[in-house]
């Protein structure tokens, strides 16, 4: 049985709360329902965490080492910034999806760019909820190693 | 019955001819199957065009006004230099999703910026064939407005 | 009698149907019986030509050669992609006026920069359909070399 | 009776003993006349001022408020450098057309860039005396606030 | 009562041991005396918070939901780093005001840039800790919303 | 008695009259009694000056040599584009208040850089009329060398 | 026998009549007229086609798969804009040798960034017609690899 | 008898009180009577005008048409800032020499580009006082129009 | 007896389990062994620490002031990105060497910027796990002011 | 008799000892052997001389007055970085071939600017040691004044 | 017994006679005696030299070939400048590590770029002479081929 | 008696034969002349030297410790690109005077920027073969130090 980390970045966890023009009005825990929900049915373990901090983000990365098959990452604020998360994702040389809810090119410019898109095998942006279904529906599917990512 | 205009910028007909490294040994023809097959199976309706014409895109793009209800796009390297495709997809006023099969962070820098991504209502990169499929599933839950966009 | 070659870029045959908010509400129709009606007040030949396809621009101006006395040319998105049309516009050696509807100052930074204002004897901006009838005027009193434009 | 103010930037004083090549051998009296001739022919009242001073422009400018319809505007140099002439026009929320007798773009780099072509309503530029005679056009059809510029 | 949470971010609290030229030689025990002492002049509840950690300034801002009214935060090196920090600010939809107590710009480049000034309702920067004093002044006269946030 | 110059630069006489969502409704002459009145209050001579013209800006700052302690100012657009200001206070050597009622990083990005930033004691930006106020109440402190200044 | 595709990009056409000072004085014809006489001498086949629209030029160079073994290309304007073209002949994986008659580096700089250069085995730049017959002669000794194009 | 017009731009006045580090102990009375003498012995006619006001500079430019044979200039902050007065420098098209008595190149890097040099004979920069006597020994040497300057 | 504190940033405790061909084979148990060997011969104490989290090494640092003698770091990723980490080094005003283990130079671009090479005493890179024997050495002969770092 | 002066630029006299992958094979004796056959073929005197010193370079440069009719040259390194070449090249005013044995486009950055490209009669890239061969059959069509170099 | 060659580029040889503050008061002579002294130990055979010459570097480097097992290199300004030495150590193939006695970050920005550090093992830099010793006590372990280096 | 060192940089041999229209027609031997003929009468030992080689000029620097009193210096195209003789004139510490005889802002963008300015007492650029007489001038009313330097 496959094994997903999931894992949501800083302030994810105050969806339904938060900017509802950009996020939509699902709220954090009716977003994680429907993702186990998606889980169950494609028969994967999904290990679901959220944390604000950068470095408790690049711990849960390195733990996943020789536990999960594939990580799905909406980095929240650092896709951005983090360089740190980048080389956790590289450590562990796990295949990685990019998530994001909201469509980022819509907004402030220093929104466009991302330290994980170039290592990731692919990234689903601008979906709401959904984006993260698309993603565990593609990981199910993933092996320890992309195919295309020699 | 809902209806797709579903778009391949320059190129793609080359596909599985074409730099199999970058983009998979799927060819044009069962790739386009795939989408027919997965477009019947959601119950839509989906005219697929090619052209290596960026005027020709266009052209199918004004002329979905009133007749598709989302249109499904992989620019390909219109993406990075057309803003004649902008501009029709902004006259048109239709819901837009983006779609890339390889990965275009991984490639030259200029393959990093796209005048489709900040008008489109969301993007998917980096899933060979199934990013299409994926923007079908997609498609066949939007409205000819989407909630988000305003 | 002076004869001119009166073109329209990319998408302004969707004018009326296109970002009303941004191009007012003129037809393409009416626009095109306006300028028509003003050439026929100035005693100017004038021949209308649109296209979505940045080669068929290039045509039309390269067959203006020996025919046409003015350019008068609105490149709609071409004018900021368009080292070609630039480099037709040189060929053929007549008097360019450059045309815009909107102002494309209010819009997107990549709008700011034209491959044609340079090399055009001048530019009008932003007077929605007058922009044409004043570029009309204009070329009513010039001769084949403009005297500011060696 | 509609009125307008018409403004000259630094150094249009010297029009026709300055840079023949560039601005052409029109002097500055005749200009005035021809701008007022036409002024007369659409019922317009012209108030025409020059300056050398940013600061003198910026003080007309705001005493055009409660008295102008339109503001006709020439900035020369400060066009590209003045952004205490932007906000005095922004102050009085009159409609403004910028004008430039010269083809700025045909010249040095600093002058592509104008700090009052994306608050005006429109902008001409090239075409000699004839520039501000094409605006004095387009503001005789002009109200207080213009359609365009919400 | 007005609430305020008053946040320090990474090595406010070396304030009197560090760099004495810049921070001056209050030292940070002090520091907060003295804001506890101005809250309590104005009858508002100030929580103070401090910490290095990104992640740890994130939580206290989501905390905030509910509790505080404004938010004063002197965000030190995230200020020109953290988008996570901007983020969650903009989650709690609070008033914020931004306070720096060395001038910021008379030293590195870097430190030119802040990600809070445009989300800010205002920033007060150089006064040292009466940059501190003066945004309490402000945050006892401030509502929930900003009159001029629109 | 310590006195001070107080300077608004260009447009700021406009204001109640000028961009109301910007600036907020207080009008010129009220915004200068409350100046004047919290001057008194602080035991302060303040010498309220406004120019729209650079030059006279300079002369004002010139004249404080000898006269005033303290210079609080707001350059308006100034800010943005003069060394010339930037250099006189640099020559008359006393500490300087930089005052904006509106949060300018809100605003154009030309709007985010500063000539006086850099060489000011502290700057105050975004609360209105009370920007002046706190201004004025550090003046109230300073002497003629800011201690942290050198 | 070898088989070269021989492409002329927009405005080729127009040899002779544009722009004598930069491009010579030699006509379209006689230019192909030369080209083809080389090519006999060289027992080549040389296959020339010519354009203004980019989307035929990728057109013909996909048709050139299984059939040419070289690709000699003067892409004109689109050397600078033309992403597609790179991607056609990226696609079809036949050598490209890259030929402008002018030189291109003494005229504005937008000319100066070519997308085909690092694509192609070399380039031949400035030598009038006869850049065309350097780039048959080397053509002629070269297989479908280039051995240093790994 | 040749004669100069000599300008002083802004804060020179201040010149023996102002920031002594950079510019010298010697005043403005005394840098004048130096000036003075020097053009006495060279037989030249030396009028020396200082201001504030970028526009009266424009002014004294413009009125030495017909009067002047040669400009000597210390364009001061005006350097960096003023296409004005380039522009009023080029119109009246006399010869120009640009002086600056400190070393500019020392400073802030927006001190390193001047809107003068490039229209200027000649520039001399940082011999303090000694500064403008060089320009005055070369101004004695300048016809109306400068060998070199086509 | 000699106190040194040596830092190691996010994801050094993955060594020999991450990115081989960049980091070599040693592992990060053996490598600090191998570090405290060396402290042992050079009559060092050296407190290791490593942590994934930026606020976490602002602590260690800040936790360094009146303990340490010379702080040895490795930032890894927050190299690039952390200016608290500089601020904190700044502000306990110890000597600081710099150490990476892979050559930074050859890898991403913006893995060329440190925000700690200019406040250090020097930097080691490159030299894999011998960066910090290097350090050590260098360390062991440092006193609390590096004599050259006025 | 023409004579040609043909330069190697730095480190050209290690070809076949250096970089196989990116030079080929041929080693620099040969190529040598290979130039002077093709100069007597063409009935050309060609000095060929090799220099890793920028000075000698100039040197040999500024010795080919009145002397050599053409120079072709490889500029090497220094293609990139030397002034003082082109400055000798345009003292001499010959007319000038400049060559590259490899793709200069498929290497670094750096490598894309020449400081030759825009004083040379053309440019040959990417052809190995036919690339000198090509430009000996160039310069042996050449005047001493190339008729499009105006 | 392993051969290094240790080059100091320009003005090395001022050692102890230049810049005190940034270079250290050791002489050049003891310096090389130091350098010397430790070869000794580490029974290397040192080959020191120095130059000036951008050119004489280059043939320093060539003339390594076979000779030399590591390169051991202060480039001093040739550092930023110098792609000819960069080329030649690519030529040479050998292991080189890069040295500066000054901490380049702490001084002018352009002095933050180095052509050598990406193709060099290693690089130390701020520790005065000891940068050399380190280098040297490196070298004494390294190969022809870093394993590192592919 | 005062002794200067004069160096003329790379190409300056060459005056009078090269580009007249840039750098007049005085030759270099005239040149010579009368600086040797101004030094006589200023009482001072002019040392002249040339090269055109970079690390020659920096070995004359050199040299001129404990020799010269001053160095009059036209670096030619070394001014844009030598680091080292920047580095050369901060080793031997003596005032320098930097001196063009052409007006280096009328020409290409990259001779804008000067490695000298910035170290050197003073700049004279533009007046020809005078710009080197007014350096001596200058040179003779000079001491080791400069007043202003520090």
């Amino acid at each position: 049985m496959k094994k997903i980390l999931l894992l949501h970045g800083p302030n994810l966890n105050m969806l339904g709360k938060r900017e509802v023009s950009i996020y939509g009005d699902t709220n954090y825990a009716s977003l994680n329902d429907a993702i186990e929900k998606r889980g169950a049915e494609l028969d994967l373990v999904v290990d679901i965490k959220q944390s604000n901090h950068e470095g408790e983000l690049v711990d849960y990365i390195q733990n996943a080492t020789g536990v999960a098959d594939v990580i799905v990452i909406n980095p929240g604020a650092y896709t951005h910034t983090s360089i740190a998360i980048r080389d956790a994702l590289l450590a562990v040389g796990l295949p990685v999806i990019e998530v994001h809810m909201s469509n980022i090119y819509k907004r402030e410019p220093f929104r466009r760019h991302s330290y994980v898109s170039d290592i990731a095998a692919g990234s689903i942006v601008g979906f709401g909820p959904d984006s993260y279904i698309m993603a565990l529906d593609q990981a199910a599917k993933m092996g320890k190693k992309l195919p295309d990512d020699s």
